[in-house]
């Protein structure tokens, strides 16, 4: 469904999907097949933070597992039963049970669809300039250059 | 209930309402009773961007009609039918919808609950410094100094 040009409000389930799926090189892009993201916060013009409706396919990933060095994360989960990962092990996650991933920790996460039914999600996430991405169980780091993601190697050669 | 010390996740049931109930001076303080916040954001160490679940009682309203020249915001409701009010009017809401006020456009927006039920949404601001709330309908103005609002009248003079 088109989403209609600067709404007062809408329903989530308006919103369309990301046209572009993953940043990711392979052969990382391939692993997160199943993961659909909706932007929300763009819908509005909203610059400062980025809100979007996520939703993971059976057996799909939210990401590779990841710690920010800026960037401050949050997500609510609307429908499902995830599994969240981070250094800490595993934590089964249920609808209106939320997180929060505080940037600088190197606490590293994602979220892993483990189950046969649709997981549907809000992430939020701030946009903090110099942001970096660390990855603890893969070859690949990332840098956000002037609102973009740039991924190399963990040597900094590129992909 | 008592909130854990450095969750991975929690329900967000389990968060408990803030303890200061606002930073308005009277005569507005009285006019949002029934408005209560329960920081989530906060309680996973995040200080980039505030994530609240904040409940409106039957007739309670979610602030005075507000914008900010700096913060962008953004709701999701989860329970209930609140009215949103800004320069466009009065728009309905339900469950699984959402808005987003971008920083610096002017147009004032606050929640009402009009009906007899709680209403119950997911409110998420960053904490750009030096933001500025103005209320079109009230003699208040808002500066935001080192993470605290202070308030005056529209002539500057101090509550």
């Amino acid at each position: 469904m088109a989403s209609p040009i600067n709404p007062i409000a809408i329903h989530v389930t308006e919103a369309p999907p990301r046209t572009k799926l993953t940043n990711y090189p392979e052969p990382f892009a391939s692993r997160i097949a199943g993961r659909e993201k909706h932007p929300l916060g763009d819908l509005f013009g909203l610059t400062n933070f980025g809100v979007n409706l996520t939703r993971l396919a059976p057996h799909a990933i939210s990401a590779l597992r990841h710690a920010h060095s800026k960037q401050d994360e949050f997500i609510y989960i609307l429908k499902g039963n995830p599994t969240l990962q981070t250094d800490e092990g595993r934590t089964q996650l249920s609808p209106g049970m939320c997180a929060g991933f505080k940037a600088g920790t190197g606490n590293a996460h994602n979220l892993i669809n483990e189950t046969s039914e649709e997981v549907l999600y809000l992430e939020i996430g701030d946009r903090t300039p110099g942001d970096e991405g660390t990855y603890p169980d893969d070859d690949i780091q990332a840098l956000l250059v002037e609102g973009k993601w740039q991924f190399t190697h963990k040597d900094g050669t590129p992909y």
